[in-house]
């Protein structure tokens, strides 16, 4: 972990629909947000829209590339399309550092049945692009964009996959930070389940006629948990 | 479906901790209910104890075989050690009807590690072995079994998923009966993610020092459901 006072993350390929939503709720929480595009003016544009949301100027925009290098921890929100690809590129500027991926292997068109690639996950296969000099985390793919974009309570709970208990950690302070209520879901194997239930989710928001539907974990902790 | 009109359910080793509990819940909704053992004493004596709780005589214990050739719609509830084994042995008294499949393919000593059978999780190696005569439905695998023996609400939902839409729609009334609330899942292919989400509550329960996590999914349906 960084002995830097207020941590920096990039949210690489932050352009999307997830990227501007989780900037948002960091750069509120405190933490230095940069959105990282292979396009730097796009990432200045993004930045742009959540600094006028936030009515401050504090998230940054730059290349994948800068932001992965300056930053304490990585976060990659990217369609599966561009996972691999981006990863490739990123390897040399994410050595020694946390990333915590949220990409979901959707398979179109029918992006409600779970067909994971061949590593096992989304994850394990970012794992295995960038080696172990990196600490891959899974966690966010559960919880649908719109609601990273509204102020009120995320109705769904992130789980948070990983091999290093350190890099879990981090990550889950990151959910709290958001104002999401996290879980430690365990290693980095088990990141299958996570990212399948985002298809589970998508073919019941279709069976169901819904818009965003999302999963809590049940049960009373007896070890105290922030944010619920 | 049959045209009788009260179903009976076998619930095929069903002297463990999963079967009595829902045999109690089932014969409370009016169901023939019939609790299946390799040992016909063993189911008998189960039965009696669920009859005791339910203060009647309507559960009936015998024979694994003989419950499945009675039954319209046979529930499987044994641990994946005996998964294969009792398939097998079951195979030709299952021609033709719906097994919905409880099991879950924990492995010792690590069970919150996600970890699947090669035919990609239990129900698809149920459906492997029984062939296209069975509908194979996964069901019921994330209710801690504590739960079942409780008369309040159970808070977890149920995951429904089978190729066939007709089978799960059965698998779906089952749940209602039983007093819990059932999602579509999708195709039996999506039983990974189910399956595997057991492990990841396991793991749960034990870094929080929970007793029986579950899940629910949020959000709000269009479509009008029981239960909730």
């Amino acid at each position: 972990m960084s002995e830097r006072l207020i941590l920096t993350l990039a949210i690489l390929g932050g352009t999307g629909k997830v990227g501007p939503g989780l900037a948002y709720r960091w750069a509120k929480a405190g933490y230095h947000v940069i959105i990282g595009s292979r396009t730097p003016e796009k990432a200045e544009h993004t930045a742009a829209v959540v600094n006028d949301r936030l009515n401050r100027e504090v998230v940054r925009g730059m290349s994948n590339e800068k932001a992965a290098d300056v930053c304490d921890i990585a976060i990659l929100t990217v369609p599966y399309e561009a996972h691999a690809s981006i990863l490739e590129s990123l390897k040399d500027h994410l050595d020694g550092k946390v990333l915590v991926d949220t990409t979901v292997p959707l398979v179109p068109p029918d992006v409600g049945i779970v067909q994971m690639p061949s590593a096992g996950s989304a994850a394990q296969e970012a794992q295995e692009i960038l080696g172990e000099q990196v600490d891959v985390v899974a966690a966010f793919q559960n919880v649908a964009f719109k609601h990273l974009h509204e102020d009120h309570p995320v109705p769904c709970d992130v789980l948070v996959c990983g091999d290093s208990e350190e890099a879990r950690e981090q990550a889950l302070h990151l959910v709290s930070a958001a104002k999401l209520v996290g879980w430690d879901a365990g290693p980095l194997q088990n990141a299958v389940v996570v990212e399948g239930l985002t298809s589970v989710l998508l073919g019941i928001n279709q069976r169901y006629k819904m818009d965003g539907a999302g999963i809590q974990i049940t049960g009373e902790p007896a070890k105290k948990r922030a944010n619920r």
